[in-house]
């Protein structure tokens, strides 16, 4: 399916089995999306008999539902390949065919995220010239927002990989932060040439000589520098970047703890709390993690978004808004216009080989 | 020299001149942490006519001090191999040969990254076993305090390497954090067996059948668990360790400027945040990153203490503290006790070879 006019219907494949929480979380998740998206469409797989009591609490939601019966699910302990040979009819792989036969715009799952990956890149394909999907996230920042990627779909990436990351973290960055030249940095140990490990210092090298990048390379940035927000894209492998965000958002709790502690050990400042009590929501609001739970698979040939899988159903209606969005900015048709308009440029697709660029 | 009593008298060589605001924070943060250990003596490195008016103002720490001039300095941008061959002369050089001999209990630069551990290698050689010494920080956490490494000095491991970091982590956590039995987990993507890359895997597998590890092994934790303490000793490799703490202290600084503007948002905010100012001042001390700004460099054969090259006097006189507190502690002589103990179960040293272990 192509892009869609903000208001045209659109059709949004739940996993309903997939999450700690599943399936309450995503029926009642689906139903604060759809007060954001009264038009949207919900086709939604798994137990029915579990499902149509979690309807009924919601009329509206479930005259824009579709359910389809499967009883099979993928566990978070199944291996991938396991899940991809023995899970076809799983609500997980059922709910990835949907958009693969154009039944719907894209899927949602908060199912175990290497199973859901390996199925989403077997059956929606990569886009031409890219080689392995990233899972991406939004990071708030100093700034505004930054994209970063691959959180944990790609645990040891070559330069090429991280190349191909940053174009398409580059497009979704003009595509849905909306910004005209967004800048990227690749995550580093130092901000010198020198610096790092040979991946990094590769496929920077490779990103300083490339023409027609869908935004400005900026070298190497640090850890610090993903909060401070100093580029829009972040690039890294799949093991720094899940042990990164990971890190930020323990770090977010661990501050909020200490705050909430300090608080509480005196009278003077528990009345000074409740008086700037509205200004802690906000900041609340601004850091919660549910605002940030869509990690969307990029590269594939089908919107997927992954729901973090200890989230609730405001997390998770986080994730289909996310979703929705991608569908409504045409996403995918402008990765592959990027990665067309890059193609014209002379260099070989996304996938310059190592020792091809002069240093 | 060996381990000294509370109150006998150690002499500490500092580099003056490492550091972005040398040789001022390192002569202001001396006086800060002669105020604390009134016995110490200084032996200071570096040029002399910039010294001794800096000594002038603080007439009890220039009676405690002695300057040695050179001119000589390394900088930020001098390659580690670079700075060995040519800083032979150099305050950084001079001061780590102050402990090699004899001269001084611990060395406390704030240059060079680099320089300071190659130097420092070639110097004061590594204890008997270690193959790489590793940069361990403190980390502030929902518990209390843990100490992870390495924190950049390798920024590829292999698995053997991390077996002998946590080695060294467990015994900094029994000596200086002074835990009878310290918890050691391996960073990694997920907690289960079958994530992460083969190194991690490899060094989890080795710990996991070691005998006589002066920890208990807990397996893999995710970078979530750093802040939470889900473990005294975190053990990872210098790339992933590197960007992992500076994205903790880059999130904590983006949360207290949230936590700012939100409050500055309104007047009864900032009523109420006048009220609960003591409750704030705790937090900020409580993460204050000049507090947890000595990096010690483990596995050598003296102590010598990396403070951060950005840091002011107070975290200048912390890093020279967590020197004089691993010089009180004994730490080298109980790092080489644990070493031994280790060997005398019948392991290989803490050099176990890939291979070597069942699985």
């Amino acid at each position: 399916m192509t892009a869609n006019a903000a208001n045209a219907p659109l059709t949004i494949a739940l996993d309903a089995m997939g999450g700690d929480l599943a399936p309450t979380m995503v029926i009642e998740g689906a139903e604060i999306a759809r007060q954001h998206n009264p038009t949207v469409h919900f086709l939604i797989f798994g137990d029915e008999a579990r499902i149509a009591p979690l309807l009924a609490k919601h009329p509206k939601l479930a005259a824009a539902s579709t359910v389809r019966h499967t009883s099979d699910v993928v566990t978070n302990d199944d291996k991938p390949s396991h899940a991809l040979r023995n899970g076809r009819g799983s609500s997980m792989r059922l709910s990835i065919n949907a958009v693969a036969d154009g039944e719907a715009h894209c899927v949602v799952s908060a199912g175990n995220t290497g199973a859901l990956m390996a199925m989403a890149k077997f059956v929606l394909k990569t886009l031409p010239g890219i080689d392995r999907p990233a899972i991406a996230t939004f990071f708030p920042t100093l700034r505004s927002e930054s994209v970063m990627l691959d959180m944990g779909a790609n645990i040891e990436c070559r330069p090429e990989h991280l190349v191909q990351f940053a174009v398409m973290g580059a497009v979704f960055a003009r595509s849905v932060l909306g910004l005209t030249e967004p800048t990227i940095g690749v995550l580093n140990v130092g901000a010198e040439a020198l610096k790092g490990n040979e991946v990094v210092k590769e496929a920077a090298a490779q990103l300083r000589v490339l023409e027609g990048l869908p935004g400005r390379f900026e070298g190497f940035v640090e850890g610090d520098d993903i909060p401070t927000g100093t580029v829009d894209v972040i690039v890294t492998d799949g093991f720094t970047g899940n042990i990164a965000l990971k890190t930020a958002e323990g770090t977010v709790k661990l501050f909020a703890e200490y705050l909430r502690r300090s608080i509480k050990s005196s009278l003077i400042a528990q009345i000074g709390y409740f008086l700037a009590r509205g200004a802690f929501r906000k900041l609340r609001d601004r850091l919660d993690p549910r605002k940030y739970n869509g990690a969307m698979f990029l590269g594939l040939g089908g919107i997927c978004v992954k729901s973090h899988g200890g989230t609730d159903a405001q997390g998770f209606a986080s994730a289909i808004d996310a979703g929705i969005d991608l569908v409504r900015n045409g996403f995918n048709e402008k990765v592959k216009d990027g990665l067309q308009s890059f193609k014209m440029n002379g260099q070989e697709g996304v996938s310059p080989q190592v020792g091809d660029v002069a240093r």
